[in-house]
């Protein structure tokens, strides 16, 4: 008996400076809007190693410490139709070097969490940062029933 | 391009209460000793969903609000040979209700920390629970090199 599963394995990271959190304006069309930064996971690499690299190529930034505090997770069919699951490893970083610069995914802000009601952000964005600091919380599942998504958390 | 993998996804569980943890004597052949009670993800299930499942199939506790604390993760090859990648998502309960049950997979017993050492446990056991336990940890990854495992704690 198979208990594998096609998985897409990415990382998102809050990167947290006091008051302020580190979004990007995401510029592609499937995902438009002020969300976190983050990516793939390559290959056989670690989860740490991961959202360091992408915080580097995306935020200019070399984030220390990063903290796992929780996980996304959804389902979708890949291009042959077969049930797939997407996970995100939620890491929340408040140690880092550099100065901020931003790549051809977005432009990078730092935004006072007051700031985000009036601000252009991804749906699910507000919901996500639940998950990221609320410790009673640990999961963010969207349950889909047709073309109905619902935001689980846990 | 496919941004996908084949994974096995699995839970663990640390059950504390004050100085003791709750440990399984793990029967299995080919993981044998005294270990942390697990199992696998169903499909579609919430990972909040799938431990506090496992727990009251393995060791007969209600857990509550368990905490992600850590992943593992290691290489391997399926039975076609095919890259795969096993993922243990760690968890941490120290909040539960009902008595302890053994399940088939192994009896459960209470040991203190300073009762390990003299245990006959699984080879990983000390270096999971540094990453269960340890703030500045939270992945444990298998490198593999031909038959060479080796630990990398991050």
């Amino acid at each position: 008996m198979s208990k594998t599963e096609i998985v897409e394995l990415t990382v998102l990271c809050l990167i947290q400076d006091g008051e302020k959190i580190l979004l990007q304006n995401r510029v592609k069309k499937d995902w438009k809007g002020y969300t976190l930064p983050g990516g793939h996971v390559e290959a056989g690499e670690s989860f740490v190693d991961a959202v360091k690299r992408e915080m580097k190529e995306e935020a200019g930034l070399n984030i220390q410490n990063p903290k796992l505090v929780g996980i996304k997770q959804f389902p979708f069919k890949n291009e042959e139709g077969v049930d797939c699951r997407y996970i995100v490893l939620l890491f929340k970083a408040e140690e880092f070097k550099g100065e901020v610069v931003s790549s051809s995914e977005g432009e990078m802000t730092w935004v006072r969490y007051d700031q985000l009601s009036s601000m252009d952000t991804v749906d699910d964005l507000e919901d996500l940062l639940d998950v990221f600091n609320n410790p009673d919380l640990t999961e963010f599942q969207y349950l889909v029933d047709g073309d109905v998504w619902t935001v689980s958390k846990k």
